[in-house]
C-alpha cells in the first residue's frame, strides 16, 4: 500500500502513458501492483493506443467503415476493423467480458468499441488517449443488439452452419458478423473458438459481440495466438490483472464513493478484509447456514480471530491490531450478524475488530446506472484489501481479485442445510473462471481433460466451476 | 477527553472514593468532568457509603429492621431506614428516578436498594464500596411490587386520602409505605411532595417507590430540604451529572461493549457526534419527515457539514476533519439514510463522515437484559461525544447528556407531515426534565407558574415539555 498525498493516477501508472490523462488528480491511495507487465506488453499498449486513436469514432477512417455496413459484403481491405463490444448480465459480467474482448482485438488488430449504454454511463473513464471507446449513440445497428442470441441469422455460427461448418466454401465476406459468447451460446457459436474459423473472421469489418465471459482462457488453447499471448503475458496469473487495471479506470463519481468510503471507514485500520457474500439462490442456502459457513471459512483459514464467548472484555495488551472488514453483499444479514459477534464479545487476541457494508440493494437492478456507480465502487473497495474473500462463482468477485491482484479464499456459498468442511480453500491464481468454454480442448474420444502432458498446462480446471478453465502459473 | 492507557475507573474518578473498586483495571476512555463536585457534596457521598455498609443487605441493622415489617406498625425509631426502588418503563426512565431516589435517601438519611430483578442484572457495577445496593431476593415485599399502582392501599396516598389529607391525624405508623411517583399517579400520590408530607414518613422505616420520573427538581422545591440542596449543589445544573456518574458505572459487560464500539469505530475521528433518534410513535412521525428534520437540524445548527450534490469528489484540502456520528435508534432508516448521504456526495469542506449505529432493536422489549444491556452502552457511547442530539422527551438523551455532561441539541421528532422550523434547539442546561410534576408551585389561583420573583429561580418550564419542571443555573 503506499497512500499518496498528492498526484497521479489509481491503479495503473505501471501501464499509463500519461497518468493524469483519467480525470482531474486524485489525491490518496494507490495500490501499486507487484506484478509487473511485460515491457513487450506495454509497447503493444502504445500501439493499441495509437490504432485506437487513427480509427476512433469521429476519425476519416472510422466513417470510411462505416459505409461498408452499408452493402451487404465487404470490397476490397479496410485500415481499420472493429469489434463492439455489447453488455449482458451484471456489471462483473460485463468487465471480465469487456476485457477479453479487449484482448482479443490486440491479438486480431481490432479496435475495441464498447456499448454503455445509460446504466453504464459515466462509471469508467475512457481507457486510451485522446480518443474515446464508446460506440456512437448514431451507429447503425444497434437496434439489432436486442436481437443478440443464441442462433441469430446474423451470427458467425449461424453463418458456419448454413455452410456444413466449412468456412472456407463462403467466397464472400458479409461487412458485419455476430458473435454470440455468452453462457447460453449454441454448439455453432462456439465454433468461433476453433483455429480454422479464426481466419475468415479477419476479413469482416465490424463483429459485433456478445459475452458474459471471460473467454482469454480460451485464446491460449487456440494456435495462432499461442506465441503472441507468450510474449504479452510470461506471467500467466496476471493476464487479467493488467488488462483490468489497465482498462476501468472509476469516474470521478466513483472514485468519490470509493475514497470517501476509505477515508472514512478503513484507512486507519492495521489490515483491511474484504469479504464478498454473493448469494445466487436465497431460497436454496439459508441465512443461517450461509453464515455458519462464513464463520467455518474464518475459522478454519484463521482470516479473522475468534471471538471469546466466556469473556467480557479482552485482556489488557499492548499492540492489539485494528483489523477493517468490508462485506459486499446484495443483503445485510451478513454484515449485521458478524458486526454483532465482534461488538458482542471481545476477540481472543485483544484486536479490534470493525465491519462496514457499503450497500445492500437487496436485489440485482438492470439498467439503472446508481446501481452499477455502487456495484463498482465495491468492487473497486473490496480490491483495496489486504486479505479478500471472494464468493464461487461470481464475477463481481473475480473483478475485486483482478484489480487487486489478491489470491481469494474463495467461499463456498452452501446450497443446502449444511456448511461445508472446506468453507473457503485459498484460490490458486487470481485469473477469473470461463464458466462456459466449449470441450476441443478435451481428448475427443473420451471428452476427458487432457492429462499433465497437455502442451498448454497452464490452463485447467477452475477451483469454483468444474468445467470452467483458467490460467495458472504452472 | 482523556486516553488513559491502563487502570482508574470510568467516569467518576472525582467522585468515587476507590477508583478501582469498580472491577478489573479499565484500560482507555475516561472523560474527565468538566463540572466539580462540590467538597461538601463529595462528603456527604463518603457518609452516605458509611451509612450503606452499617445497613446494607446481610447486616445486623438490616435484619433488625426487616423484623419491623411484621408488625403492622412502627414502635420505636430504627437506626436504618430505607427507601426501596423498583423498575418502571424503559432504561432512561430507570436511571433517573433511581438517581431522584438516591438524592431523596442521601437528603432523609435513608439506606438505598434497588430491585434489578433479572433484566437488569449485571449491567451496572455496585456504585458503593463493600456492600451492595441490590434488594436481596428474599425481601418478604417483593410479591407486592406489581401492585404498585395509583391509589394502592398500602400506597402514602392512599393513607393522606383515608386521614383526609391530614396526616397529623395519623397516630401509629406504618412499617411499610408504597410511594407512587410514575406519570400517570393521582392527586393523592402527588401529596409526597408537599412539605407538610414530608416529616411523617421519617417514621417510616421501609418506604417502597415507584417511579419513573426525574424527580429531583421538585425536591428543590420542598423547603426543608432547600438548604441542604443548595449546599450539596451550588451548580444547579450538574445535579444528575454528579448523581449519575456517580451511581452508574457500567459492568464489565456493558464497558465491553463501550469500548469496543469505540475502539473500532470512534476513537480516531477528530470529532465525535452523538445522534439519538427517539420516534414515540411511528404512525404519527413517518420516515421520510424524521429524515427531513433531522437533516434540517444538522443545517440550521451548523452540526455537521452539508454535501455537495454537484460535485463528485471533494477539493483536495490539507486538513479534513474526520468526524463520527452515531446514531442511537431503535429503528435503521436513519442511519441508513445520512450515511448513504455521506457516500453518494462530498462534503462542502472535504471533511470525511463516518456514520455508525450499534443496533436497531426495532422494538421497545421489557424483561430483557441483553437488550437493555445494549440500551445501556448505547447511552454510554452517546455520552462519549463532542456533540450531543437528543430527542425531545426522551429519558434515554437525559441519561446521555448527564453522563456526558453535555448540553444536548434537542431534536423535536414531528408529529405530522412537515418538519418544523426549529427542529433542534440547544439546551439549556444539561438537566433531565420532570415530565409530571404536581402544580402546588403554580400560583394557586391562577395556576400559572410563578413569574421571575420566585423564590426558586433555578426550578423552570422545561425546553422540551411545557407541564415539565427541570433545574438550570439561572
Ligand atoms: N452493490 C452491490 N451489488 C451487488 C453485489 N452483489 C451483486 N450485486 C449486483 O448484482 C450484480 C451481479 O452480477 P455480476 O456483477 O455479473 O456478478 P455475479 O453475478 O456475482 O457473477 C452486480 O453487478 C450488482 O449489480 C454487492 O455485493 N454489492
Ligand atoms: N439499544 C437501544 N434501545 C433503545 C433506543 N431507543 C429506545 N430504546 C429502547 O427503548 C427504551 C426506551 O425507554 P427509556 O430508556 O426509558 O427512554 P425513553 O422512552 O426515550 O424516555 C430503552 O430503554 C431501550 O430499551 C436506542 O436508540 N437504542
Amino acid at each position: 500500500w503506499l497512500l499518496i498525498s498528492s498526484l497521479v493516477g489509481f491503479w495503473r501508472q505501471d501501464l499509463m502513458k500519461n497518468p493524469a490523462q483519467a480525470g482531474t488528480k486524485r489525491p490518496f491511495i494507490a495500490k501499486l501492483s507487484s506484478h509487473k507487465p511485460s515491457a513487450y506488453l506495454v509497447s503493444k499498449l502504445r500501439k493499441y493506443e495509437e490504432l485506437h486513436k487513427r480509427c476512433g469514432p469521429n476519425t476519416e477512417s472510422y466513417r470510411r467503415t462505416l459505409k461498408k455496413l452499408s452493402s451487404s459484403h465487404t470490397n476490397g481491405t479496410t485500415d481499420c476493423n472493429y469489434i463492439v463490444w455489447t453488455p449482458s448480465n451484471g456489471l462483473g459480467n460485463r468487465i471480465i467480458s469487456m476485457a477479453s474482448s479487449f484482448l482479443y482485438a490486440v491479438l486480431t488488430n481490432r479496435v475495441l468499441l464498447v456499448d454503455h449504454g445509460t446504466d453504464m454511463a459515466g462509471i469508467f473513464c475512457e481507457p486510451f488517449p485522446d480518443t474515446s471507446w464508446l460506440l456512437p449513440m448514431d451507429f447503425p445497428l444497434t437496434d439489432q443488439f436486442y436481437s443478440l442470441q443464441p442462433g441469430n441469422v446474423h451470427s458467425y455460427g449461424h453463418l458456419l452452419k448454413m455452410n456444413n461448418l466449412d468456412i472456407s466454401t463462403v467466397s464472400q465476406a458479409p461487412s458485419f458478423l455476430h458473435l454470440y459468447l455468452a453462457y447460453n451460446y449454441d454448439k455453432h457459436d462456439k465454433l468461433f473458438f476453433q483455429d480454422q474459423n479464426q481466419g475468415f473472421l479477419q476479413k469482416i469489418p465490424w463483429l459485433i459481440l456478445k459475452s458474459d465471459q471471460y473467454f482469454v482462457p480460451y485464446l491460449f488453447l487456440i494456435p495462432s495466438f499461442q506465441q503472441e499471448l507468450g510474449k504479452l503475458f510470461p506471467d500467466k496469473e496476471a493476464v487479467f490483472h493488467h488488462l483490468v487495471r489497465y482498462l476501468f479506470h472509476p469516474s470521478n463519481q466513483a472514485w468519490g464513493l470509493i475514497t470517501r468510503f476509505y477515508q472514512a471507514y478503513l484507512a486507519s485500520a492495521d489490515q483491511k478484509i474484504g469479504l464478498q457474500v454473493r448469494v445466487f439462490n436465497r431460497k436454496a442456502s439459508p441465512v443461517s447456514v450461509v453464515q455458519e459457513q462464513i464463520l467455518g471459512c474464518i475459522k478454519k483459514e484463521k482470516l479473522l480471530p475468534q471471538v471469546d464467548e466466556h469473556k467480557l472484555i479482552a485482556s489488557p495488551s499492548k499492540n492489539k491490531t485494528s483489523r477493517a472488514v468490508t462485506i459486499a453483499s446484495l443483503y445485510p444479514e451478513y454484515y449485521e450478524s458478524i458486526k454483532s459477534m465482534y461488538w458482542m464479545n471481545p476477540t481472543v487476541n485483544g484486536d479490534v475488530i470493525g465491519v462496514y457494508q457499503p450497500s445492500h440493494e437487496e436485489v440485482q437492478h438492470y439498467g439503472n446506472n446508481i446501481h452499477n456507480l455502487k456495484a463498482w465502487a465495491e468492487i473497486s473497495i473490496l480490491s483495496l484489501s489486504d486479505v479478500l474473500v471472494t464468493s464461487s462463482w461470481s464475477t463481481f468477485g473475480y473483478v475485486a481479485q483482478g484489480l487487486g491482484g489478491l489470491k481469494p479464499w474463495i467461499l463456498y456459498v452452501p446450497a443446502g442445510n449444511r456448511p461445508t468442511d472446506e468453507p473457503c480453500p485459498r484460490g490458486k491464481s487470481m485469473e477469473p473462471c470461463f464458466h462456459f468454454p466449449p470441450d476441443y480442448h478435451r481428448i475427443p474420444s473420451t471428452k476427458e481433460r487432457p492429462d499433465a502432458g497437455s502442451p498448454v498446462p497452464h490452463v485447467r480446471q477452475c477451483e469454483d466451476a468444474s468445467n470452467g478453465i483458467k490460467l495458472f502459473n504452472s
